[in-house]
């Protein structure tokens, strides 16, 4: 996100009028780091930082001490998935939002578990809630549906979400056991923290619950998913599906029924002309059946390293777009911090 | 459209704060008809508002007039497509806006002949120029790169965008004539007024010079674009290529080649593997290349007849809610007129 940030600073300023400066940085191996005046991005790199910290972050020992030091503007929020409470992210973004800054994150356990809590809070204090980096890295899911499809009805949809899982699989397919397509999805760097979230569809359950939540307005909490992970499949079944013309994937799909949604994650055998039996590696699919367009499909194929990454950098300027503190139709007076 | 105004008429003012009344309409069997206090829309169905037009209609022969008296704050074009120089769309939208209202086009003539102009005539006039059903009927191409995909680089992109051909392709694959399965297409109500435009590939060129022009920002015109249509093509040809999996598809490929564009539609011989392959009836598929997502496709499959007239809609909301005058947080005081 920093390299990304850096590399198009030059466009977000000439083209959305947007100036930063990176004033906090806060993980588990550089602890809270703080400079309301700004840190040299090029110090984290080789994390001198960590060794000599700016003055500012002494006795630092909390996010919101931390987030007042840096009087941030905007917090870009990454922490690893909890899949039972969202936390600590849906702290932080509390802390961030009541803080006065916008809070962007690319982890889906918040909005599962606090959407309509961190929604109205943001629009309480005036600030930008936003995670388009959730579901599908950084395409932008979230934001169409908010920003460009205005009184349409989303009935249900069905999808390939989980990158580690379809790997795995077709690894199996062509031969390989599941440890080593295990072994060869964490070496592409597609896995999550535990992989057992991935392997038995606790991460594709969560992407399901967001966009329920979010984009058919019904909180859905990833234990009321339906879920059934690729841990049992042999892969003699895999190569013999393959062979008649078919294949294995882990298919999520939710549907309204009434005021609530009916959803499930499990493995399905897919006839070869199905869209979703072509998507291979650490592709993503959806298919969204609404009441205007039947049968609406997005395929992001091989996305690259820094897809996640863009999808903050796009909310990042979402936020300062929206910020009645900035203009952006003019250099803004003051740089925005991040 | 007037059908799905009023089909949303209750959520565009719940959830958007918009109302709105329809203060005049045009075509070649009304005439021109407007009344600032609203015309009764069943009115229109029944054709009974041309053998009793309202006063304020009398001796309107003229768009400027029309606009001034309908009082208008937004204007759907809907005019038919005009390859040379996409007039008198130009001219309705030059109008409107130089009039106040905002202008919101399906014809992609005006953007391929005069998207600059008038994108600097809409900015200077603080109205909205807004052409989201041109391309892909109302999918939010357009609107996905402007709002969404900040500071992306659309480096190509290819697709098949012409229902009519796709159409005709499919029906002469399965053993139909030509003139036969251009009758079906015609019957489906998806063929251009001129067939000739789809059969010839203009349509497809025009769609491809408005996505050049406005998403990579280069001023295509369609006789730039290298274009073969699909009269020659024989029906032993295609269906020898469909025994040998393979598919016969009119294709538009664009690419950037320094500050230039390099675009192209023709009949392509695809494996049954390609994506674009699969498309069947008036579905559409657009796969774009860009500097963060490699390959990001969208796939719209057997639109409803209402996707057109949902894209004006959307675009509606657009100009709606960009509104200076309107206040969309709350009810306004004074309905938008249309």
């Amino acid at each position: 996100l920093v390299r990304l940030l850096h590399g198009r600073e030059r466009e977000l300023r000439d083209c959305h009028g947007i100036q930063f400066h990176v004033t906090g940085i806060a993980s588990r191996r550089l602890g809270w780091i703080a400079d309301p005046a700004g840190l040299s991005v090029s110090l984290l790199d080789s994390a001198a930082v960590s060794a000599r910290p700016p003055a500012a972050s002494r006795d630092l020992t909390n996010v919101r001490d931390w987030l007042r030091v840096a009087r941030a503007d905007v917090l870009f929020e990454a922490t690893s998935l909890n899949v039972e409470n969202g936390q600590p992210a849906r702290d932080h973004i509390r802390a961030a939002l009541l803080g006065g800054a916008h809070a962007i994150t690319a982890n889906k356990g918040p909005v599962v578990h606090a959407y309509r809590e961190l929604r109205d809070l943001a629009k309480n204090a005036g600030r930008q809630f936003l995670f388009e980096s959730a579901v599908m890295d950084g395409v932008p899911i979230f934001s169409l549906f908010r920003d460009n499809l205005p009184v349409l009805h989303l009935r249900g949809f069905r999808g390939i979400l989980n990158s580690t899982t379809n790997i795995i699989l077709s690894e199996m397919e062509a031969g390989s056991s599941f440890a080593a397509s295990l072994a060869k999805a964490q070496a592409l760097g597609v896995a999550e923290t535990d992989a057992s979230y991935d392997i038995d569809g606790w991460d594709a359950a969560v992407k399901v619950a967001a966009l329920a939540t979010v984009l058919m307005g019904i909180p859905t909490t990833p234990d009321r998913i339906s879920r059934q992970g690729i841990r049992e499949l042999s892969a003699d079944a895999m190569r013999a599906a393959k062979q008649s013309g078919r294949r294995y994937k882990l298919v999520c799909r939710a549907e309204r029924v009434g005021d609530a949604v009916e959803a499930r994650v499990q493995p399905e055998i897919l006839p070869s002309t199905d869209p979703m039996a072509q998507l291979d590696g650490s592709s993503s699919i959806i298919c969204f059946e609404t009441d205007i367009f039947p049968n609406l499909v997005i395929t992001e194929n091989n996305p690259g390293l820094d897809a996640t990454a863009y999808g903050m950098l796009a909310d990042f300027v979402r936020a300062a777009k929206s910020d009645p503190r900035s203009d952006h139709t003019r250099l803004p007076n003051r740089p925005r911090q991040a």
